[in-house]
């Protein structure tokens, strides 16, 4: 397998040529280190863009929803999907509103979608959608019921091209723009997990396990 | 005008209903929460999802890009289009995988997107998205040139419908699965701004306003 997407006239990145980057490893990195995605599809003839939590296994996405969902519905009707993950990393404060931007990682996904059925392939993916946002988290949990499978709707999205767009660093001015007397510079964004709060019904004595407890203070 | 968005098959949230929320004030807060929105067109009928940079003003939100972008262009032919903003506000630990969620803060909207034409219209557009991003760095700026507001597109979207979701406190178990010895609670996710970064090629002695160092440590 090649180390990036191929472009085409779907993934190639228009504007800001220059932060467009179509390497696997980059945009996998993205995908993996936030906590939905947006997804976008066709109802009736107009755009809906829904918010998803999602897993990935190399280059399958697994989304879920309830199974009646209509998300889940039109993905399994639809040819291509379209899926964006963007983390925002700052405001870039720059000598001119037209320069003003801000610094960011975003990944775009397309990819046909279709319906994950039978019991085992669903199970597999949902603990691949566990594992993505809590990880370790499955093995702790009790064995997921029959009908608690049966409810939930699963779609698998094979990547099919994909681009990333990374922007990071200080302004970029006009050449003019550098002499005016105004501060310039970065203000970074962090989403950070802080600490874990307990639920009121907890069983006396039960405390959260070291894989819960890795997730205090990681960053996104 | 009514405190609520009118529900319509539109906007009418599906899954989960007892979240919902179709208030104006509660759909506009979130929108004034985030830094970028996730738009949703159609091109050759396939879907596509964008992250944009976005400003409020009442019921119209003013999205802006490179003027010959895509985005720009296809939002102008769209008849309606459809927006969301999500904060993901942290993840919860219910006793089972079924019952494992996230807390969150969600508006989608729904409009008509026309391309804001005219310097006046478009600086004051452009002023908005700036002041929405950026509080009160837009007046501590040189003016924007011709040429700058010429080479922006800028798209005004009419709220037509919106709704809100929103997701908060403590998992919600079977009430079986509450017998289980396993801790269960709430690890929150909080975006936060740092601490300003000046840029390498700051004039001498030139400091940042009160405007923008009001920004550091503000949580979303």
């Amino acid at each position: 397998m090649s180390d990036d997407y191929s472009v085409s006239k779907q993934n190639k990145v228009r504007q800001l040529r220059e932060k467009a980057v179509y390497d696997r490893k980059t945009v996998h990195a993205i995908l993996d280190s936030a906590m939905i995605a947006h997804v976008a599809f066709v109802e009736d003839g107009h755009p809906v863009v829904v918010p998803m939590l999602y897993g990935r296994d190399g280059e399958t996405l697994f989304l879920h929803g309830a199974r009646k969902a209509r998300v889940i519905r039109l993905l399994k009707g639809t040819g291509t999907a379209c899926l964006n993950v963007t983390h925002v990393d700052g405001l870039v404060y720059a000598r001119s509103a037209f320069n003003s931007s801000m610094n960011y990682r975003s990944a775009t996904v397309f990819g046909s979608a279709r319906l994950v059925e039978g019991s085992d392939e669903k199970l597999r993916a949902l603990r691949i959608i566990s594992e993505c946002t809590m990880p370790g988290r499955w093995d702790e949990l009790r064995a997921p019921l029959a009908n608690e499978v049966k409810m939930t709707g699963v779609i698998a999205l094979e990547i099919e091209s994909a681009s990333a767009k990374v922007a990071t660093g200080m302004p970029e001015d006009e050449d003019d723009d550098y002499a005016i007397p105004i501060w310039a510079g970065v203000l970074p964004l962090e989403s950070k997990f802080t600490t874990l709060q307990s639920d009121d019904r907890l069983i006396d004595g039960v405390e959260p396990s070291d894989v819960v407890r890795s997730m205090e203070k990681k960053i996104l």
